[in-house]
């Protein structure tokens, strides 16, 4: 039961934080804690006596989610109550508990000030980010569902590719509902997010949403997407030309390959975060196009598609074993094209895994 | 210009709290008053000297937005930083701002936190629903492209059912895609969220994600979707039966029918909210199913899926003309099936309008 046991690793977190239960209202960390998918929810986490001690843990959800919860989350109380983390403190208060964390990151401001209301002779503790500490580690069930989502979306590029998808005269917006569809084909749920089709000047715009646009010889066509399963998020990007390369593009795309491959090669577990980063962009500011460059390297993915770490000059931390991580940079020139190669991959004792696996050669189509 | 006129508003109301400038943090909110659809923004709305005073008034964003706002946000100046809220709070303690409202009900105890160190020599003043106050209510433009949403969704339905894509056989996944797939075609920008497909017992469980499981004859078969057009949302249930009905089917429909009319009719400008919720209920209760109808009426629509006005026992307020709500009354009998009827309309002064148009009739395929 890998939910029991992500329970026992956090009441260790919230006792280490003299905490006396934890009042989780994140739906992520929710599903992450106890397999609830439903989009209302609240858990009660008591610190206990012990690592398996789950007296006074319990899950609120709404009544829309009766059956669902009894389905998802046989091993906990489910209270049902419309108002989830009111209740959920409500109890806590009721339970006797003096210091109670809240997920400070998440919960609003006018949230605040309702449990403040409603949580009555008890104290409330910011603690925002206990149980992401413990997700930013991702255990093999969650790396085995996260290659899984990663081989959809290769197959489906791999499908598209082979059968003429990507050619002049279809439009962004066709090529994306076509990918999506693929990944569908190949055990996806749906797109982990809004894809990004991005056709010739298109290309140059980081995150690009998909147009009416029509694929034209000579465009380069930027290609970033992934496929959600079970929850997870697989994100992968690549860049291919329709029609011979010309040279700006061949000596873009090759600098940012070689900005790439050092990035990946960079994800050693124990080092800094911004060194990661650096790696990659010393590639692309050495060859004068580090404005050209304006984003940060990588994040985090899981059961978000952008959560810890932050692979950017700003991070802080270190990478650690069992961290699953993008490498994208990209170099855009405005009005022209622009280039981005991005790979999903898992922090190995021995250097990264690669969980998305489509070739990085240029591909001329 | 409707962006430049909602900010007029705006700063009324702005005005009216004795604000000297409002920090916009809600991305729904950025979009509604700038027309920018990036993921990462805040807006500064300085109250000025007057309604069209713009002074002041900018959009912050980060660099992988630069060409896109200016694109899509060409009247108002543009600041790249990555951290939006911090810096339009520098930037309003820089313009000698004394009351900086904020969206407390969107802004986390955290990013206040980093708000207080980022803006110093001001006061930061709750302010959870400035923008909301304005979005309850549709100019036609809003209500034109939602009708055009609800239409995409009404001629998918309408397709699947003329080619036969409700039988025995096919799983409730592929109907959802075959679903989404035609609303694309009929010009939705994708689906308005995840598409319910419940069929059998399934259909008891309200918020239902379809499964790998296949329809069989004599299901009730519940179909709970919406199209995603120019970032407004469409939200219609319709329930059809695979076969002729067994009796619980037919009695379980027309009583969902009669309270679902009868919500319709409570759809008067000046009603009370949980007036309206009332007369659905009233009709399910009276039939001795009241508890089998476990969630609210209704709520808004528009830029968001779930919106204000909520119409709920527990709401409070009035309905408006130009308001856009979905009724939705259901009874659900748990390992059998159930019954949802919902339909998109604008609130007008003689009545509402219904903006999803398929017939109401149970059908049986």
């Amino acid at each position: 039961m890998p939910h029991a046991r992500r329970r026992a690793a956090l009441r260790e977190l919230a006792r280490a934080a003299d905490l006396d239960a934890l009042l989780v209202t994140d739906l992520v960390n929710v599903r992450y804690l106890t397999g609830f998918t439903g989009s209302n929810a609240a858990v009660l986490v008591h610190t206990g006596d012990g690592d398996r001690d789950e007296r006074g843990t319990r899950l609120v959800t709404d009544g829309r989610y009766r059956t669902q919860a009894a389905a998802e989350v046989p091993d906990l109380p489910v209270t049902i109550e419309r108002a989830c983390a009111n209740e959920a403190a409500a109890a806590a208060s009721r339970d006797g508990v003096g210091r109670l964390g809240f997920e400070s990151a998440h919960v609003t401001v006018e949230a605040h000030l309702a449990l403040t209301g409603a949580a009555e002779n008890l104290e409330l503790v910011r603690a925002p980010d206990l149980v992401q500490r413990l997700r930013v580690v991702k255990d093999e069930q969650e790396v085995a569902t996260l290659r899984a989502a990663c081989a959809a979306a290769d197959a489906a590029l791999a499908d598209l590719i082979a059968a003429g998808g990507l050619r002049p005269g279809r439009t962004e917006r066709e090529v994306a509902a076509d990918l999506e569809q693929r990944m569908r084909e190949h055990g996806a749920d749906g797109p982990a997010f809004e894809s990004i089709i991005a056709a010739g000047a298109h290309s140059a715009i980081p995150h690009h949403r998909p147009t009416r646009v029509e694929l034209r010889r000579g465009d380069l066509v930027k290609l970033d997407f992934g496929a959600l399963r079970d929850g997870y998020h697989s994100d992968m990007t690549r860049t291919v030309v329709l029609g011979p390369p010309a040279d700006w593009q061949r000596e873009i795309y090759q600098l940012v390959a070689t900005a790439q491959a050092a990035g990946r090669a960079a994800l050693v577990a124990g080092a800094e975060l911004s060194g990661i980063d650096a790696a990659a962009r010393g590639v692309v500011t050495e060859a004068g196009r580090g404005v050209e460059f304006c984003h940060g390297l990588g994040h985090g993915v899981g059961l978000q598609i952008h959560e810890a770490p932050p692979l950017a000059a700003s991070a802080d931390g270190r990478l650690a074993i069992g961290m699953t991580v993008t490498v994208e940079p990209g170099v855009y020139l405005a009005g022209r094209g622009g280039v981005r190669i991005e790979d999903t991959l898992v922090v190995r004792p021995h250097g990264p895994e690669l969980l998305t696996r489509t070739d990085r050669e240029l591909l001329a189509l």
